[in-house]
């Protein structure tokens, strides 16, 4: 059996504080006891979490690798989280920064059903950006969505994504909403010949979550999008997992920001946002590109796109979708940020077009491909 | 109808910035488009955040509170929380202060099944502080765990919970520890003729919980732990409104420690482990006591026991339960702070008595008696 580690970075005003603190992590995310009422033998020897390196950065910053038993976490994601950030959550200063899952883990928790590949090929789009337009305004009726989502595939959109507040409002509940749309795009791939995706927001109770997913496939959606802020990453792993559902998960960041946005606490850009939705088995993450209403910077963005996309991460490589304030002119500058492996979302500067909506994908398209 | 607000602490350099911020705000957690393609009519009038009020405080705080449509919401919890602060979270400088359900929605989300007086009720301690055990560590076989509850409920508590890392690991797996604790504390509960409440802590992955929580219940039970931060509220808004489980719920703050540790992030200490928890149905709120190894401070430990019992809160007034570090030692202290509806927890500092555990239960009960 091979221990998982867990690289924290620990904002210290010495080595032996570091020391201490590390040492506290090791049992604060496991035994939660103090150290001289740990029982002897396995207790000690294999479930205490233990420090494997700690190293200095220099700036009080020190990096701290602690390993942990997969006995503590036997098969669960939550349990998973738990032993890498619970608790420790709580504590200041303290920054989760890297995690190995060494290789039974890594067994339990497979990653993505289809990645940067899987989709690619469900969306026939074997080389080049995607383009994914969002669709909304909450608050429209389902033929005013379902007309964009036509238009836009028509176009040549590879997914099309409803907004992530489009849940289950009376004015376009999710099941009407999913068939209709996915009946539209459906019509719009027949006289295209191409294969865009539409991915619903999975709304409703999150014990519906696989219910709604499921009803999604049968009205032929081509996917799902999910909030693990408010679902609960485990919700992703689910859908990941579930056979009979077997279709690409979009995550969104919504409710996830309180824990990248302090330099001292929660986890790095690329933890949250690359490595933990990889974890939980996503097959694109959606994150706010720099730029945009948000106060992400292209570094934070291109970690998180390498996250994604690093063939040594967990699972299956998968798609990063930058969004948020991105319009068809920022295309070729976003190309070149992010290379080919990547999802553009297209959101609400698109409606500003109109009826002629199909001309902002087009020239996105284009944009694109002369990138 | 009656729309429901947000108040959001804005930090700005000038009151314009403020307002442009709250009129960002008011757009980004509704429709999630520029103002000038906000459809007219319903989507405009009704759907879109109106800025009620807007409040310098000083030092470059501003106090906006935004009122939504019951309409962007439905019946849903996690959409709830997406319009208080899904993509909101993730911009800098801004921070959730206050929630006012509204008429329309109070009747959707009515809060705790029990509050402080049914728990107190099931527990039989019609006053005076609540003393909880936590059985713990991981790692430890299902008889000790037993006899530690068993030794504890003997002496004296009112409750009893798992540590919030007991999870499904095959040392002690959920089923088997919630059998062999359950009935060891029905045993001492015989021989006292008290009513001690075992609370196992809801294992598993997130789709199981409801399947969890009826088992614990079908082994007599008195109650459940959740981790709504990794389980999401909703997992604990499920339990508090399934009519088939109907047993307190006693929420931990695994994991929603980054949601308040930065001034200029997230949640006050008060919304998040007060606020939050009555919204989603909680009966008893854990959060890490002053002193411990957590760094909250005395005020907002009392903030957070104040938004637990406000009888202006949603729905009823909920038990605080500070934990973390306290030990009998600390017990007058405590009283004095949280006064008599609060639920004190002691953990790892309880396994230093070996066998003689349940004098420390007595302690703290005389501890709290005297107070």
């Amino acid at each position: 059996m091979s221990r998982f580690s867990v690289t924290y970075r620990i904002f210290a005003a010495s080595a032996d504080e570091a020391n201490e603190r590390a040492a506290g992590i090791a049992l604060e995310q496991t035994v939660e006891i103090p150290r001289d009422v740990v029982p002897r033998g396995y207790i000690a020897d294999e479930i205490v979490g233990q420090i494997e390196s700690i190293a200095e950065e220099g700036d009080g910053r020190y990096l701290a690798k602690i390993s942990y038993s997969p006995d503590s976490v036997s098969d669960e994601l939550p349990q998973l989280l738990n032993v890498i950030f619970g608790n420790s959550s709580i504590q200041k200063d303290l920054k989760v920064v890297g995690l190995e899952l060494g290789s039974t883990l890594a067994e339990r928790f497979p990653g993505a059903r289809f990645g940067v590949a899987g989709v690619r090929r469900l969306a026939r789009r074997a080389t080049g950006g995607m383009v994914c337009p969002v669709i909304k305004p909450q608050g429209s009726d389902v033929a005013t969505l379902a007309d964009i989502a036509y238009r836009c595939a028509l176009a040549g959109a590879d997914a099309i994504k409803d907004d992530h507040g489009l849940t289950n409002q009376s004015m376009a509940p999710f099941k009407q909403r999913c068939e209709k749309i996915s009946a539209a795009v459906a019509r719009a791939n027949r006289e295209t010949g191409g294969a865009c995706l539409y991915m619903p927001n999975v709304a409703g109770q999150s014990a519906d979550a696989l219910g709604y997913a499921r009803f999604a496939k049968d009205c032929g959606a081509g996917g799902v999008v999910v909030l693990p802020g408010l679902f609960g990453f485990d919700a992703v792993r689910h859908l990941a997992r579930d056979e009979t559902f077997g279709l690409p998960i979009m995550t969104h960041p919504s409710f996830l920001g309180s824990y990248v946005l302090s330099d001292t606490l929660g986890f790095t850009h690329a933890m949250m946002f690359g490595t933990l939705q990889r974890l939980a088995g996503a097959d694109i993450s959606i994150f706010p590109n720099v730029g945009g209403r948000f106060g992400f910077s292209a570094a934070e963005c291109v970690s998180i796109a390498d996250a994604c996309r690093d063939v040594r991460g967990i699972g299956r490589p998968i798609l990063p979708s930058p969004g948020g304030g991105m319009s068809v002119d920022r295309a070729r500058d976003m190309v070149r940020m992010y290379g080919d492996d990547a999802v553009f979302l297209l959101g609400g500067s698109l409606l500003r077009y109109g009826d002629r909506i199909g001309e902002a994908i087009k020239l996105m398209r284009d944009a694109i491909a002369e990138a």
